[in-house]
């Protein structure tokens, strides 16, 4: 058999479409009939070889909804026909540490989606059977996608850290992550402050759940949340005045990044002392964080908002993100 | 009645004797003679001003073991002749949500022993007797006192922050803070990793509990430890290589500040999100948290390693301090 897929030759390429021929099926392995893909950012990252890792032809593609076609000799969980969602990661080694303690996501030998592989903008895609995750029957694919790598991004933390319904919660950027972490942290019964530098985004984010607006561009409006939040998601990547952001935290409380700028950060220290607060990092979630995060997403109806386009228009699509144009994430349909 | 103390007139300033006539006693607070004072290296900070809030003249002192003279007419735990201990908080507005929680050493209207009002290098001290904790029949007066700051300072994040006897424990800095740090690690069951970059300290710290020492100016050795340790608490004031000890902290691990510099510090941001690690904070330690550390070290014959001088040698006190001399907490007794 053939992939059709879309591939770009070199650093910031164009898309082509591309063909390749699939290895055998390992015995862990599924094929999937690709339905849609989710464009995400770190898709555009990767596209620039901004963390060094892209190899070319690179197709990308990491929020994956298809159909299981095959199934490799030791799968039993799965079965032909059934729906699949599968996000950032493909396969760990499965023996380490951190996979002995479900939480593969953080193995060392972690295998991307789209990194050192042909990705997910394609119309099928090979992957180890444990990464590849029911979809419920309550979420549709054109919404699914999204919620693989973006979704879990922004709800493994929430998890992760025990935020509860007692607590109140910033988001900082309304974007592709930002907008699904407003959702799920008002599902979880939290109060909810979105933080955008972009004040039209005010009446979307209290759609999605936000129950304050803050002007992140507005210093005395950042001030005067000083020392009331118990957790801060940072979804951007750019630098901020991040002692401002410690210092919005009540006692023991924490910010958490799940997205960075690339270069360093300079926080101040007593900011982390005197408050007893955390500064944590989190980054895509284990599969079992997936299921959780996707039966979550489904009793909550928390359903990003996508732009549908067809996979043809892949540089159409990487454009509309390259400018920051997307509301609020992209899905590439072979439909 | 006249207190006999020793004050500095100004910042950096020597010490001279010093007395006032000290308060009416309030309806919480008790008057307490003096046995023995602690010299902690907060109290050099103190007497330069380093943080903006010392008052002239200063009596320092914040690490004040002694009996119980006079109690208020509304404290009924505590009585005349009763040996008690009183660490850097002396009083918290009882009444904010951090009061409330227990958590009176994140009161924002915390009062210091040695800020705004005299200390404990003197014969006598009134405190809120909330903040007055008996201390244990095991613990000798000389070695209770660098417990109540120092002490408590490393054993709060050890609790609050849930390290547990199968975690690796990393202690950067065997000095005043720091000795202690790893007996009590040790004393939690955890395998302990001493920092230091002075090789000569290599054997103490070994007798302090530490199972490895690793010498922080080798930065093979520092890199040997990647990815390996569960918790580091920093007990230094210096700048650190931060992305260095983050990376040896395993999946999931977090590295507290005790101590810090007081400009800004830089972090790679990467090594906070890749292995979902934390930066913390800690600060003192609650009430509840001096009870708990003091019945801790009494079981598990935790001994801050001290020397003795009379309190009339306050300023050589100071002075050894100040060139880090200290081996490891100097106690200044009226004896």
């Amino acid at each position: 058999m053939i992939v059709h897929g879309y591939a770009a030759a070199e650093s910031g390429g164009k898309f082509e479409p591309f063909e390749y021929e699939p290895q055998p099926l390992k015995p862990n392995e599924i094929g999937v009939q690709v339905i849609c893909s989710g464009l995400c950012h770190s898709d555009l990252h990767m596209l620039d070889n901004d963390w060094g890792i892209t190899g070319y032809p690179f197709v990308p593609g990491h929020e994956v909804i298809g159909i299981v076609r095959e199934v490799g000799e030791a799968v039993t969980h799965l079965k032909a026909g059934q729906r699949v969602g599968i996000g950032w990661q493909s396969a760990s080694c499965m023996h380490c540490e951190s996979c002995r303690s479900g939480e593969n996501h953080l193995c060392g030998e972690s295998e991307g989606t789209c990194a050192g592989r042909y990705g997910g903008f394609a119309d099928y895609v090979q992957v180890d059977s444990r990464f590849a995750i029911p979809i419920p029957d309550a979420i549709d694919s054109k919404h699914a996608g999204p919620l693989l790598c973006g979704g879990v991004t922004v709800f493994s933390p929430l998890f992760h850290y025990g935020v509860r319904s007692t607590m109140k919660v910033g988001v900082v950027g309304i974007g592709g992550l930002g907008h699904m972490a407003v959702q799920f942290a008002r599902a979880f019964g939290c109060e909810v402050y979105a933080f955008s530098h972009t004040p039209a985004k005010e009446a979307e984010a209290m759609s999605f759940g936000a129950t304050h607006f803050i002007n992140s561009r507005d210093e005395k409006a950042v001030g005067g949340v000083a020392g009331s939040l118990d957790f801060i998601l940072s979804t951007v990547f750019a630098q901020l005045e991040w002692g401002v952001y410690l210092n919005a935290l009540r006692p023991n409380g924490r910010m958490c990044l799940v997205a960075s700028p690339t270069e360093n950060i300079t926080i101040p220290p007593m900011s982390l002392l005197l408050g007893q607060r955390s500064l944590s990092g989190s980054i895509i979630g284990s599969p079992q964080m997936l299921y959780r995060m996707l039966d979550f997403a489904a009793r909550h109806n928390v359903v990003p908002q996508i732009e549908l386009m067809p996979m043809s228009q892949i540089n159409e699509a990487f454009e509309k993100l390259r400018l920051n144009e997307a509301r609020y994430r992209i899905v590439l349909s072979n439909e």
